[in-house]
């Protein structure tokens, strides 16, 4: 594999899609804004799939599963939400092809046209919000926690593959409470577990805050959001909780008899991740050489490379390390590969974010050493074979640790404070990253800001100091900073 | 919950949609032909769905996605293809929505209409091998062992709920080869995969063999099935694996060379079940009070319910067996609802079908003993609480076992040898089943027979003994018998 990709400091975004390309993540489709998950950027997404699944069945949410179409009229019920949904999604008008009669191939059936035209789901608060009229009568039927994992489409104009593409994966929880208190909270605890997520796991640092009115979601009273930063100084959305009030229950009118036998419209949350995950993770840690992968979410989290040929005695050692990390729940590769060099080998595994190499030559095994290589540092040591295991389980943690570390302190780097307009711009100029400055709370001024800098309010961070100032723009007072940032 | 639920004997259509309804696993949706799968249901498809995933892995498949768009021009490619599947599907014409500029709501926006129209997956082949064009060059890039999680779209005019709906949940391997004796090979490995996963997973017994040619995939040079046999004397086909030949390759050129650099087409199979086998586990073991459920896919294993109520003491020992089954890796639920009444409950766990329910009273606590109460038998008994835990474990085994004897014997007492048409007949019409016969190997005579009867061809079994007889119907000399039933 040669290692020709674009460096970061010549074209980001080239260097990006060089990534995506080289490591075999994903693959241009024949459909419009569409990719295809190559099946290792596809071992990632499950990896992140499997461990939030996780955290929302810890926290008692289960999973169902609702039709892919809507009915569009249901999309004009809640009145933001046509604004902000109705408009760029993929419509089934007829339900059946014909021979063509004029030619070749096939034809829509003029015919077969549908009463009503069905939307392919670009989020599906209001189908899941008209069944739950069905099934919520009391305050018994209540909360009722319910995730979705499935595929929206939204019709971009502009994709890119997995942070912005027409199809996308994700999940989609929609909750529903007696009341309002316990709505909030929920919206909290998710918006806490993709946090958690995101740092814990994905070693991606991210600041949780709430987006302003102007950038929330359509048909909700709040949004949260957690904040991540990518490596050209560009913020990313890397995951949203809503606060959805009672909206959705009175537009689909769902009411519930509280223990009174009073009557009361639901309070409502939902909350969404997407493979645009995988892209922030990409983003994040990668390097020129290629993809660098936090351990918990590497598909492969150490690949063992016989030097320079599987030898019978050399496969042997490595079954016998491999046996004692599995036995950790640490997933091995051995390459038996007689065909490519060491070279390349040692090339594809640094584009594909290997965590840990493990190399073994019969010299190495005369000395009982054995060769570590660390994908995050490139740093190579030899160690005694005997304590391997325990080694190459501690580095594992070590290389985790020190991606959070390294993420967190790009962010401090690109993280200012500014206290007037030229200031503002010039940082954003010159450094990127997040700038935290006085506005005037309003939506006016937010979107001229985003005119004259192309930054956005990212959020109003969680517990954010209340303190007097000026906004940047208007000079207008202002009670806190919001942060902001040119973002994905 | 009261037990309203229709018998199998006098509306076995019936009595199928009342669990479906009962033991909440699925529900209608304001879409023609789209199902809701509800929390419990889609806990059983989840279970499925985690031990296919784990056979398809351990038999060397990767996990990747494709789009869910198919441009209309692809489906003709493969001749047999668009007969069999570009007719009734959801085709995507338009883009965008609009204001409606003459009254309420959102009309299509006649300016966003497609260049080409898309359409919705009824099945991924042409798509997918689309791209492995692209991603096959060399004999190094064989095989491709490749499976799809996904959601398809097939515009079915009668509909029933997991067994036949307008979208449905599956997965499609979909691979590439070589030689087409690894095709075949693969071909017969996931045929192998799919009844061990029936019989032993599902305790569904199935007949393995292959369709006639009039009964093929379109677009297959030989399709394997499994069939199971329902309670109605019904036959399911619950899952099918198909040799493609060559027909994709040549259809979407997809060529390798091979290691003396000849040029070649590549050699195909695909193979699929999907949520119809929720269907099948439902109409294969339940009752007439309701779901019964193999433990091995139940999402809940255990049940236990206090008498008549959760007092601390009986929660205590209720949470210390709690342990020591999940550390056996068996669910367990433990119900500390105040409100609803012992009856009730028991009611409600037998209609969702949790295998085993333990109960515990302050007189068993006195003197030591556990009530356990089997789902599929109904029986009851006693024990001493000191090995509740591997009595339990022990028990699930046994109700795995029986579960599926029970269904061998029903299908041994529904499965006779015709010798002649009016036998044949009477078989069909009197026991059900399936019925072995002569049949002189034409789709005239096949088609014939489903016309007189209903019946069709479930498949040629494997292995199928050879003998000299003659057609039931047209008294032609026939070389094997061949398994008929009428079918879902």
């Amino acid at each position: 594999m040669a290692k020709e990709i674009t460096s970061r400091s010549e074209d980001y975004s080239k260097w990006y899609n060089d990534i995506i390309k080289k490591a075999g993540l994903a693959d241009h489709s024949p459909v419009r804004g569409c990719m295809v998950i190559k099946p290792y950027g596809f071992a990632i997404w499950e990896k992140m799939k499997a461990q939030l699944d996780k955290m929302f069945k810890d926290s008692g949410h289960v999973n169902a599963y609702f039709p892919i179409f809507i009915p569009k009229s249901f999309l004009s019920k809640e009145a933001d939400h046509v604004e902000g949904f109705a408009k760029e999604c993929a419509v089934v008008t007829h339900h059946r092809l014909m021979n063509n009669p004029d030619g070749p191939g096939v034809v829509v059936d003029p015919s077969a046209r549908l009463e009503e035209e069905l939307v392919v789901r670009p989020t599906s608060e209001t189908i899941i919000w008209n069944t739950y009229r069905d099934w919520i009568k009391s305050y018994r039927d209540l909360p009722l926690l319910i995730n979705q994992w499935a595929n929206v489409v939204r019709w971009e104009m502009r994709t890119r593959p997995f942070l912005r593409t027409a199809e996308f994966l994700w999940q989609e929880g929609h909750t529903a409470h007696a009341t309002e208190e316990e709505a909030v909270a929920e919206a909290d605890l998710i918006h806490e577990i993709y946090a958690r997520f995101a740092e814990d796991y994905m070693a991606m640092p991210v600041i949780k805050g709430a987006k302003t009115v102007n950038e929330r979601f359509a048909g909700a009273d709040n949004t949260l959001t957690i904040e991540a930063l990518m490596q050209d100084g560009k913020a990313l959305q890397a995951g949203t909780s809503h606060f959805l009030g009672q909206n959705f229950a009175k537009a689909f009118d769902v009411k519930y008899s509280n223990d009174k036998n009073e009557e009361a419209y639901v309070w409502a949350t939902s909350w969404g991740v997407s493979t645009r995950l995988v892209g922030g993770l990409i983003m994040t840690h990668s390097d020129d050489e290629g993809l660098v992968l936090p351990p918990k979410l590497a598909p492969i989290q150490v690949v063992m490379v016989p030097i320079p040929k599987p030898l019978p005695e050399i496969i042997e050692k490595f079954e016998q390390l491999k046996a004692s990390l599995e036995a950790k729940g640490i997933s091995v590769k051995i390459d038996t590969d007689t065909k490519k060099r060491t070279g390349f080998k040692f090339a594809e595994y640094e584009m594909k974010g290997v965590p840990v190499r493990v190399a073994l030559g019969p010299r190495d095994l005369e000395s009982n050493q054995i060769e570590i290589a660390r994908r995050d540092t490139k740093e190579k040591q030899s160690i005694s074979m005997d304590n391997a295991s325990e080694f190459i389980a501690a580095l594992l943690d070590e290389i985790q640790d020190n991606l959070l570390q390294r993420a967190k302190d790009y962010r401090s780097a690109h993280y200012s404070v500014a206290d007037d307009f030229d200031e503002f711009k010039n940082l954003l100029e010159s450094k990127g990253g997040f700038v935290y400055a006085h506005w005037d709370g309003t939506a006016e001024t937010e979107l001229k800001i985003k005119e004259l800098t192309k930054a956005t309010i990212r959020c109003i961070p969680n517990d954010n100091p209340q303190e007097d100032g000026k906004c940047i723009l208007t000079g207008n007072p202002s009670k806190e900073r919001v942060l902001f940032a040119k973002s994905y």
